[in-house]
């Protein structure tokens, strides 16, 4: 498997298009177009927010229907279409619509995102031009769909690897997402669309993307916030030819749809509004790994834990406490706390120990702020000597972030 | 009854001192002494963190084998005795014993409470002058009792009340408090204590202390995060004669008990970390009252939420985003969203409504900056019909707030 690369170059069958349909006010791409030429395996994730919005609502329900030939997905920014009532569901019903009609395809053949400000209405006369705008403009440039479903990021985020299968015959996946913008007055924040051109059961298709999302996009944490409009979906159009069949084939497209997609969701944390600091926790030693990721998502929303990673301060208390009322039996006695300069699922050389058998240890104040002074921080918790274990990625929080989100809305 | 005044005159039979021993640099009170010259009947609420500070566990197991001949509370500050290991527990235990020494009563009735740094031993030398110190200095100065606990608290907490019962017997209720500060490197947060004359039967004291803390201090929201110390203590010396003895009296002691005990934690959030409003939340209409402390919970520690209080933001989007999130069944069509100036529990002829029916009203936006700009403001969030109702007191997070906790230790 070749290693995932930060952009698209061409993924068999699809084509794509990223527009200005006049939303957003200083010209910038701010819809996105993606089709297949061939009919589609199609599986999604959506928000467990009880607030759905009327694109999450509406492509739920596509989905039951119809989840092996669809052609397209239409994305807009600026406007959520979220708290809308039946308006809303009747606009994003609409989208598609007029979608399947510059497509030619059925309605019931495209999916809808959309992403902005929480509780307006589509602006259905500037969306009905971007459309056709942008169903005139398909093509191979991936650039402008990524930035095309951008808010508040400061840059697109994509990601595409190439699979050699055992049998020679090759395929891709590639994705593109936006994130972590939930600014005044509220954005409804992360979408993410993954497409590839080998050839998958549609039955398959939902397992995988919810195996993997478990271990990757529902494993960030930028403030603990979830929106009502997260959605990722996936396209599979069969093009490569490129059947999976063993054991090994399923593994093998697994494992590249979870780097395509820890990428995508590692992109929306470094991304984080007002991010200074990637941190990578990783919690083990636990009952089940449900345990771990309790007490890692108990530590990487506390806003003390979080305002120390700003302040690049080694505050071990703050962890440990955190971690004690995760909800999670914990014996202060078994519990090791490492911090590792970098990227790392665990302890290695470099790593310092802070905190053991309930105490901290003589660690150098000096040597630990060294640690945290780098852009990216691992901090590694040993529970005991259970087999549970976790990883997350999260951020600091910031006066960037008290100021992009406290200002107000007009 | 009469209304809670927040300073203390006077208690039958318990004498206190506010002593500086030398833990602060700069020569404030820095120790507490609270005695009762009789045996009291007493009960504890403890945090649930499992990374319990050594007074902790040592004040649970006190408890446990003494709740109905307790003589006194020692409390130092600057040092929160917690993650210490054995030696921790044995300094705690040393502390009850100085104290016992110098009244001339059993180590096993004297309870102890420590606030302050997390990860450092007690300095025992100094603890043992503000001990004799104390004992020294003991009398009838509440005023210096409630300085002698405070840590980065801006302002010393206390509330007392007088009740007179239907039999026209006249008892006492008052207490102090000290909170929300969990500045670097970490302060294990709450402390409080609360003394009545009644005379309380001492399996009674527990329940009563634990239905009034789920109704007052555990309804409270500063940061989310939960110290490794907090404590609650009641001791009853039974001084005035005034029985407990129908069921009235026991609903007019609870409902005093309530009444000092929401003005000592409403204190904690009026005068937490960088706060700049104070919110009282209510959430009715759920299933249970149990769901609606748990939407209300979710809301009021959502960064996005705080962050858009100390905006003035009145972001109905993020109220209702987060009570989406709170993993209570919710239809977004049932949902009636308030906000009032003031500190109002439900609505008023003075309440706006932001949201109904799934969508925002037409408000006008300046109306609900009006109401946001007010140093008290209440939201009432509707869920529906059912019987359900929680009401907490929160606040907003603010840039101090980050200053406050990413500043570094040294």
């Amino acid at each position: 498997m070749s290693n995932v690369l930060p952009t698209i170059d061409h993924v068999p069958g699809f084509r794509v298009a990223g527009v200005h349909a006049g939303l957003k006010k200083d010209g910038a791409l701010d819809m996105t177009l993606i089709v297949s030429d061939t009919p589609c395996v199609a599986a999604g994730v959506f928000t467990t927010n009880h607030m759905k919005a009327a694109p999450v609502l509406f492509d739920m329900e596509q989905l039951q229907y119809n989840d092996t030939h669809m052609r397209a997905v239409i994305v807009n920014t600026k406007c959520a279409n979220a708290c809308t009532g039946e308006q809303g569901l009747a606009n994003a019903r609409q989208m598609a619509r007029l979608t399947a009609a510059e497509l030619g395809c059925g309605e019931d053949e495209v999916l809808v995102m959309s992403t902005g400000v929480i509780g307006s209405q589509l602006p259905m006369e500037k969306i009905a031009h971007g459309i056709k705008l942008s169903a005139q403009s398909l093509g191979g440039d991936w650039a402008a769909a990524a930035r095309g479903i951008m808010t508040t990021d400061t840059r697109p985020k994509s990601a595409a690897i190439t699979v050699t299968m055992a049998g020679g015959q090759t395929y891709h996946i590639a994705g593109i997402s936006k994130g972590a913008g939930m600014i005044a007055p509220n954005m409804a924040t992360m979408l993410s669309v993954v497409v590839t051109d080998a050839v998958l059961p549609g039955d398959t298709a939902r397992a995988l993307l919810q195996s993997v999302t478990a271990q990757t996009f529902n494993r960030i944490v930028v403030d603990g916030d979830m929106s009502t409009n997260d959605t990722l979906l996936l396209l599979a159009n069969g093009q490569s030819g490129a059947a999976l069949q063993t054991p090994d084939d399923f593994t093998q497209f697994h494992d590249a749809l979870s780097a395509v997609c820890r990428k995508l969701a590692q992109d929306i944390v470094r991304d984080g509004e007002g991010v200074t600091k990637f941190i990578t926790l990783t919690v083990s030693g636990t009952a089940s790994d449900v345990s771990a990721q309790q007490i890692a998502n108990t530590i990487a929303t506390s806003p003390l834990v979080k305002t120390a990673f700003f302040g690049n301060d080694a505050n071990w208390g703050r962890i440990v406490a955190a971690a004690g009322r995760a909800g999670v039996p914990l014996d202060p006695q078994h519990i090791e706390l490492y911090i590792t300069p970098g990227e790392v699922e665990g302890q290695t050389a470099e790593s310092l120990l802070l905190f053991t058998a309930g105490m901290p240890t003589a660690y150098s104040e000096a040597a630990a702020t060294a640690i945290f002074k780098n852009p990216s921080v691992s901090i590694y918790l040993r529970c005991g000597d259970a087999s549970g274990v976790a990883t997350i990625w999260t951020c600091d929080l910031s006066h960037d972030y008290v100021s992009i989100n406290g200002d107000y809305r007009s």
